[in-house]
């Protein structure tokens, strides 16, 4: 960790995430345009992501599987709107051991065409349905502005690919999934989210309809967060997978396709951070307390080490993920400091005075300075930290759906749209219509981020041109 | 499942192994030249094959990241041995985003140049050593002519990349993991295995050493299943990895590789399998123990339900992993069959008979026909599936230990190992010249596996030229 401070979230937010991410030592800038190396801490809170949702998918019946990286470039021109959506963005092998290839390939930038494919060939009839497969995995999309877990060339994810036997179980199974990734965000990384249906212009490429969640940042722009999509028959028919249904008939299945990706962890930065460093949800937090022993003669070392140890070994048997600072080259200030950038939710510090009371100092990580710091009793100290990693958690939800809540605003008229979008969401009636979307975006930047699901009763006016509109949505600036 | 027999493995090896992959699902052909997709069956077993080889990792302090899927073609250059082993394999991108690129990109077929690239950056002192950290992905080489699991173009793996102060460290690192993949070998997979160093010839390129753990197929073919590299400072002054030592000079890293890849699943096809399918060690098996209800009219089907339901109910609480298979469309004698082939290690039939006698059927996977077929009573169920598993696991890995020991001989001279290495491996001591290996090679196919770390006391002479050896080798064809 260098020794200089991080500029302040008011002074330069792009700055200030982009330094953070580097020195809290979850990720590196690769030798390779736009891409990413996330290093061991970024890793392991990405391990404890990843092992929530995997095990929510077990338990709704999901498998996971492995599709090849390359795709043959032949595949993304089956689907229009596809095609269309990711020619643009992909990176493409030529040669393969030493010779041009006859058939180039694709890095894959996401998986429909290749798994559509193998889906033709395994689904024969409805008894083979539904198929609900994941894959986990990295896919390359050439971006041209790039920026550490946000947007990434490479990036890191898991994609669901189902195919259902009817439109209704495949629109079921697209918000059974969206269901999940609220539940992660909320319970997990401690982040709300607004779930919703993405305007056409927003959908994914080649999908009927795209629905998200969607998160506000420190900064009070938003970010897609999830997206689970249903494509109708469009990828059953661009690949041919048909089955024989009951009544003996072929027929196309219903596809869904859906995704959390890395960018996720953006997300837990901008929401959650302050001005000292990372603040990381404790649920998801690789180290959820770190033991940092204080002691000046080698006197003191051996009894404040002698707690120091034993507290480090109740933590650690209670099931907290805990690691002990015994580094002997660096202050304990600079230790402060350096947990704190990284985001540990709970520091234990043991001095020789909490030897001789049998106490020992708790610093709260969501609340830094005196106001966060309380002297407890050694005694039953794992479920003390326990307790408080629970308050932590469910105190950045509150603090981050609070701020949220703050910031969005239900415009009066379009004028006052255009002020709230600058420093805020707008939520307001919109006809739907493509024009009113596109204007918006040229003369504020904000776009549609999704119609949500959870509307009020009855209908009112678009806040663009006027007209009779039944939903509401949310326009913003967006990542 | 197709209702064709396989062709049995003396009829035709190749043929049984091709047949069985697809068939018993654990895998299928992608329609992207040498690559595979591994299907949920076959996936669930390399998931439980890593989190076990994960957990240990994390045991002895290693930790997991992620580097870029696509490395820049210079930096194969910087080590000339390593460029001359990888370039002839490498699948090159060389657009991207519609452009083409300054830069050629490889697809990554391993990680030790980028990672080292990293490591140069990252490790400045000798306080920031040892770095012990894991990847886990897939790679791509080139491959001519591949094989399901075997030698595919893109395959799964894990490579360990570790850097340390001394080449003592190193070396006992890389024996560290050697042992890890030994232990994996015998306690999960249930295949013996050898420990032993390549010869030069047969080295990982750029390496000083390459250890590896060789076993024994069917057909009495070797299959390298694991290595584990010592590079000395070969690729720390490649890419420039220094740190200034405790005596505050400046010096290269020893560095370190190794990986276990998805061909072990492979090896255990090809170790345990027998005419009828697949024998999965029940440690390592997604399903451990399959349940098949047989019943005639309806009245007996409300009864057998449910006992089997009570049974799944039992064995899935004490943890075992169970699968109901309720199918109505096909006959028991089919469901026999198709988890025959698939391998579960433990069938559980229940019938009218058993419900009147308290009782079921336990089948073993390992020994089929009546002599594996037991009735046993449904009281206390779930023990005693758990101690057949346990049993059938220990028996497993007796048979292929006694069928290798069986196969290996030790040649009275160079006449005797031409005939041993047409049908087992031969034991005998080499010169450790190349012009030896060579000979064996040109004139039998059979390469030098490893020399073993286990060798008997004493000296001897050259098998091939009569000369004054240390050492013993292993000769076989291998795959």
């Amino acid at each position: 960790m260098a020794e200089e401070k991080l500029p302040t979230r008011a002074e330069d937010f792009a700055e200030w995430y982009n330094q953070l991410v580097v020195r809290s030592d979850m990720a590196d800038y690769a030798p390779v345009r736009g891409c990413m190396v996330v290093k061991p801490y970024g890793w392991a809170l990405w391990e404890n992501i990843t092992s929530w949702l995997d095990a929510e998918f077990k338990k709704t019946g999901h498998v996971n599987a492995a599709f090849p990286t390359l795709i043959p470039l032949s595949f993304f021109e089956k689907e229009k709107e596809h095609v269309e959506g990711f020619a643009p963005e992909l990176a493409v092998v030529t040669h393969g051991g030493g010779e041009e290839l006859e058939e180039k390939l694709a890095v894959r930038p996401t998986s429909e065409t290749i798994i559509g494919h193998m889906y033709a060939k395994w689904i024969k009839s409805w008894r083979d349905l539904p198929v609900l497969i994941v894959q986990w995995g990295s896919v390359l999309r050439w971006e041209l502005r790039t920026k550490l877990f946000l947007r990434t060339a490479e990036f890191y994810w898991h994609e669901g690919h189902t195919a259902h036997a009817s439109a209704e179980e495949a629109i079921e199974e697209m918000y059974r999934i969206l269901d999940i990734y609220e539940r992660f965000c909320l319970e997990e990384a401690a982040i709300p989210v607004i779930k919703g249906v993405k305007s056409e212009t927003e959908r994914f490429a080649g999908a009927h309809t795209t629905t998200s969640i969607e998160a506000m940042m420190w900064d009070k722009r938003a970010l897609q967060s999830g997206t689970s999509h249903y494509f109708s028959t469009n990828f059953a028919k661009a690949f041919d997978i048909q089955f024989l249904n009951k009544e003996n008939t072929l027929q196309y299945a219903e596809t869904t396709s859906w995704a959390i990706s890395s960018r996720i962890i953006g997300a837990m930065i901008m929401v959650h951070g302050d001005d000292q460093g990372l603040i990381l949800p404790p649920r998801l937090a690789p180290i959820q307390a770190v033991i940092v022993p204080i002691f000046k003669s080698d006197a003191e070392k051996n009894k404040v080490m002698e707690v120091a140890d034993r507290v480090f070994a109740e933590l650690k048997a209670a099931g907290i993920r805990v690691k002990m600072d015994d580094r002997d080259n660096v202050s304990s200030g600079y230790k402060f400091n350096d947990w704190e950038m990284r985001g540990v939710p709970v520091r234990v510090e043991v001095g020789p005075k909490d030897v001789e009371k049998g106490s020992v100092a708790l610093a709260r990580r969501d609340r830094p300075g005196k106001e966060g710091k309380t002297f407890v009793s050694q005694t039953g100290l794992a479920s003390t930290v326990a307790g408080l990693l629970t308050e932590i958690q469910a105190s950045l939800l509150k603090r981050a759906t609070e701020y949220r809540d703050a910031n969005i605003h239900e415009p009066k008229d379009y004028e006052d749209l255009k002020r709230i979008v600058q420093d805020g969401w707008a939520f307001a009636y919109w006809c739907e219509s493509r024009e009113c979307e596109t204007k918006v975006k040229e003369e504020t930047k904000a776009t549609t981020r999704n119609i949500p699901l959870n509307q009020p009763k009855g209908e009112g006016t678009c806040v663009v041109c006027g007209k009779p509109s039944k939903r509401k949505v949310y326009f913003a600036k967006a990542y």
